[in-house]
């Protein structure tokens, strides 16, 4: 009998090619099958950015590339619709007996969307064996970009996807050690004026694009105030600091 | 004139040689001297786990190992003295032109005693580069094995040293999607009661020693109760799973 192929989680690191583990290299390289989705996290040529990272360590030419469709939507049915439509293509392969490995920028539990396939696939492949391989996140390059240690023993970390509510910021400021504003490109208004209030602004580092080519810290964060800033964009602050 | 070595802080990922970034292993393989915290992240023989790591895949004979001690003390005036003698070993080499490779577990930002030794080596050997390298977590591999997301776009998470104050925790665990509760040993009796207080008991998974052969996953929490466990261990609460 044919056996069900293997699906993995790959975490392929923060965008420099070299901050990839030795095990997501040997994975990938073993598998015929590479899941991609289509354009989420694409450099500035429109291309996945996992996929860059990957073919500058492993030959590709063999391998079936398979493009999945993420829509950016808030409509709860095209979304969970879309995850289905996906965890189906890459059944397809499991179900051929070719493993597949979905790659994704950072770590794969760490906000991606292998996290949201995953109960797709167990339904559609329950036999299939899912295996996640963990990578470094886009926080741990921004702290070594800045050279701003994250936390020290004993302190607190929250990590807040999107500042949306202010609030919430506020009360983690509060609460935490260290607070990580993930995405912060769309309310950096908000957040340095927050930050002044706070009288943190001078614990605050910002980083974007950690380890791209287009990295950048600014440490003076009251100077992004009104700028377009880029969509990886994140800011730390850690009030020990 | 001598060219000043470079301190680099490499993580060496959490536990599995094979999750070490290729960046890592290079980094230290080019250097001629590695620095390891004496003991503090032994394994069952007592050796230092990330030398561990490192020499199953680089050759460490020509290589000088600086063992640097920092006690475990809660008196901040010897954890200073300790850290200004570390930093002062590390300078040695520098100065004399060797690069130093601080190897540490996980990640050498979050949680590390790398972010301590920083301002002190900035202090003693002004001229020399500092620079980072980041690694795969311990939450991060611990995910992995147990499979399941830390989270989902949108997700908050808070990231809690040790839960030595159950007040922190329940007010985390109100405000965040998920909860990491680092180090849970020594608190786990209190822990658990909580997470069946608060009815979250099921959304919890404990894991020690992710990625080591010693790997540990458990579900039901609650049949932790009462036990003697591992150092390295946590707890990873997520309310929408």
């Amino acid at each position: 009998m044919l056996k069900t192929g293997r699906l993995y989680g790959v975490g392929v690191g923060p965008g420099e090619a070299e901050l990839i583990t030795i095990k997501a290299a040997r994975v990938i390289n073993d598998s015929p099958v590479i899941a991609i989705p289509k354009s989420a996290d694409s450099s500035a040529d429109g291309r996945s950015k996992a996929l860059v990272i990957v073919e500058q360590l492993i030959a590709l030419d063999a391998k079936e590339i398979l493009e999945l469709d993420f829509p950016m939507t808030r409509d709860k049915d095209a979304l969970l619709a879309s995850r289905a439509k996906a965890a189906g293509a890459i059944c397809l392969h499991l179900k051929a007996g070719r493993d597949v490995v979905f790659i994704t920028l950072g770590d794969p539990l760490f906000y991606s969307t292998f996290g949201c396939l995953v109960p797709f696939v167990r339904q559609a492949a329950p036999e299939a064996v899912i295996e996640a391989v963990p990578g470094v996140t886009s926080f741990c390059a921004s702290a070594a970009a800045a050279m701003m240690p994250i936390a020290e023993a004993g302190e607190s970390v929250a990590v807040i996807p999107a500042a949306y509510d202010l609030e919430d910021v506020r009360a983690a400021l509060s609460a935490f050690d260290t607070v990580i504003l993930m995405k912060v490109n769309k309310v950096i208004d908000k957040v340095v004026a927050l930050l002044i209030e706070t009288g943190l602004e001078r614990k605050a580092v910002f980083v974007s694009r950690a380890g791209w080519s287009e990295e950048r810290v600014v440490t003076d964060v009251a100077s992004l105030k009104g700028e377009v800033l880029d969509y990886f964009s994140l800011i730390i602050i850690r009030k020990g600091t």
